[in-house]
């Protein structure tokens, strides 16, 4: 689909918001989901002058990663573009990945004569495993030709950087992982499964070599096991298919990866919802795409906190106001996926949408929750289906065929 | 899909109950469905509390046969597995086919110097036609090298199998039903339409000659016809896609041998649904997904006669406390078709569905019928996609991407 849009783009002046609630689908708690129980005015009044419906990032029963519930909303296949555990984990941490590079998420294990005692290492705490990992940054900084770079991370985790001097060609990580999966195990060996990959997987058993001087005589976190081998896809950018000039609005380094992924600009901001409004405010002549993301909706939910999550939407819709003076041709506000507190984790379930522009119906639903969304003008859709309808609204969009 | 849903699959101690209405959907007459006319005071309540939809087995405007209609519930996209009429009545009588085989669906028919007179032999009595596929098995055991496998059915119908020394080449069973389709007509001759039918073809003849040798001399019942020429198709099997542990309990032959061909434990039972209910609680603790097949709401469809579907949905209706008494945690109730009385047929129309567990939002449908179910969460949608909403309620799938 993205080749046919590119083929009918046209530009205009239009400004498109995409306001994603992470992990905005819920479910019913005593009846009522978190979106129901929440007291939402200013929601509700858009939902009733907005198209409005429930869109399916991957596929019905499928529960999506962040990665594919966004890559979905930007009009991506997600099942065509997968993202790798270790360029997440490192787009996570605040690196910016290159086409030269692999990544792979680390954790440090405690290791007793070459047998894996305790793969998370007790969960060593996140200041006492930043302290290792930069010293490991400050004694390693090359292997051979290739740049290391270390990010600390939460716990026994960090990522690890391979920056290699030339671009590499497609399936060079392709690595085992060296994580046994279970205790008592030996490490898994280094094992590359494709020609390609064995240059990379040379430099990873030299890099554990040099790890392991670095910390084996550590009590606990004496040793690391690598996962999640992956280089960034060779995905083709948001400007390029659809025209726009994208601004990623998000605090969390993870969001900000994934956006610049496929070229949105994404500068790092730090802060709540409050700030991230601000930023936008004040970038918002430059760009005609924005990509608002308000992390915290889905964190509660995670967390198990209906009541929490509800407060966030109530919080957010407090907030609306100021995005609404933006006065924006297309609004769209959305999750990247469902996130109910009844399953402290994210879900399958089509996540509630509404798309407010001069062209809609409206007037179908009451308020902007999950059940009300299902008598909305969109319908249940596949969510790679929300940016054509985003650029169509936009008046973006030419004739197809004559 | 079932690629994805396999790398993602996650066992744990649910039970999931598919419950096939046959043909369940209808159509009005004088304003209301079969399913609006019956009286469903538990299937309504259920409908009430449950994830409602309709589902459409093949594609909008195609109507499905059984085999299309069960597979796609079953996750397997009945285009891509297309099953022989043969495989079919062959599985269903009970033979477990192999890839050497080829099946065939056979009727006894009345011929009178070369015309057939009556293609079903006036429906002879099912233990007469019995006696007499007895008979032929006793004298025809082999044709060359070929195992000849003679299966009683219902009245007229038997199924005879072809087992060649060696596995066949795909294309082999490719030959031309010899029934003429009208009385008064010679039988049509046996054509492969491939040269790798042509062998089976020279068998199938033989055969033919052989049958007409024992049972030429009686009055009705003195010619076979032969349909549905085929052979199995490399399907995956159900417990290694979904890693479950599926139980069909039909009491129609055919419906067992479609749960056979992908692998499903199929014991032959007989009875009504009440028979069925009372072998699946024999059954409940051995397995863990559950086809439970009630066959005679299509069976009144196809006659025509609206109230006697209305009649089969209420008495299923009154079995249905049974069924919740189990407890799954996932419960499905739906058809594998639409069969309206007004059409005498199965039919194109979506099927009403209805899932029950504890991760649906409920209270959008008043009761359990065609017209309500558009007024679902579930929406319209593909019935491939059933397999994938059940394990997810299951809670049986990880996480697709980070």
């Amino acid at each position: 689909m993205q080749d046919i849009i590119k083929g009918i783009i046209q530009k205009n002046n239009s400004k498109i918001m995409m306001v994603v609630l992470d992990g905005l689908g819920g479910l019913p708690v005593h009846g009522k989901s978190e979106l129901e129980v929440a007291d939402t005015p200013n929601l509700d009044m858009l939902a009733r002058n907005s198209a409005c419906g429930l869109h399916i990032p991957v596929s019905p029963g499928i529960t999506p990663g962040s990665g594919p519930g966004h890559l979905a909303l930007f009009g991506y296949n997600p099942i065509e573009w997968q993202i790798g555990r270790g360029v997440l984990e490192a787009l996570g941490l605040g690196i910016d990945l290159k086409k030269t590079d692999v990544a792979i998420r680390c954790n440090y294990a405690t290791i007793e004569k070459g047998i894996i005692k305790d793969r998370r290492a007790e969960r060593i705490p996140t200041d006492k495993s930043k302290k290792i990992t930069e010293r490991l940054q400050e004694k390693i900084r090359k292997i051979d030709d290739v740049d290391v770079i270390f990010a600390p991370g939460m716990e026994h985790r960090f990522a690890v950087v391979l920056r290699f001097p030339k671009p590499l060609e497609k399936g060079s990580a392709d690595i085992k992982d060296t994580d046994p999966q279970k205790e008592g195990n030996p490490p898994v060996a280094v094992t590359p499964g494709t020609t390609q990959a064995e240059k990379v997987a040379e430099v990873v058993e030299k890099l554990i070599k040099a790890v392991s001087a670095v910390i084996r005589d550590q009590k606990k976190a004496n040793f690391i096991l690598l996962r999640g081998f992956s280089q960034v896809p060779h995905i083709p950018h948001f400007a390029d298919i659809y025209g726009l000039n994208p601004l990623a609005v998000a605090a969390y380094p993870m969001y900000r990866g994934l956006a610049k992924l496929i070229g949105m600009d994404a500068p790092a901001i730090t802060g709540d919802v409050q700030e991230e409004i601000k930023f936008l405010k004040q970038n918002y002549k430059k760009y005609d795409f924005f990509f608002l993301h308000v992390k915290k909706v889905d964190s509660y939910g995670e967390d198990g906190n209906f009541k929490g999550k509800a407060e966030q939407i109530e919080r957010f819709d407090r907030d609306l106001a100021q995005i609404l003076a933006l006065d924006p041709d297309v609004l769209i506000i959305t999750g990247d996926h469902s996130t109910p507190s009844l399953l402290k984790g994210h879900s399958w379930h089509p996540v509630p949408v509404l798309l407010k522009s001069p062209y809609v119906f409206g007037g179908l639903c009451k308020s902007f929750s999950e059940r009300e969304c299902t008598k909305g003008e969109l319908g249940i859709f596949p969510t790679i289906n929300l940016m054509p309808l985003a650029l169509a609204n936009a008046l973006r969009l030419k004739k197809f065929g004559a």
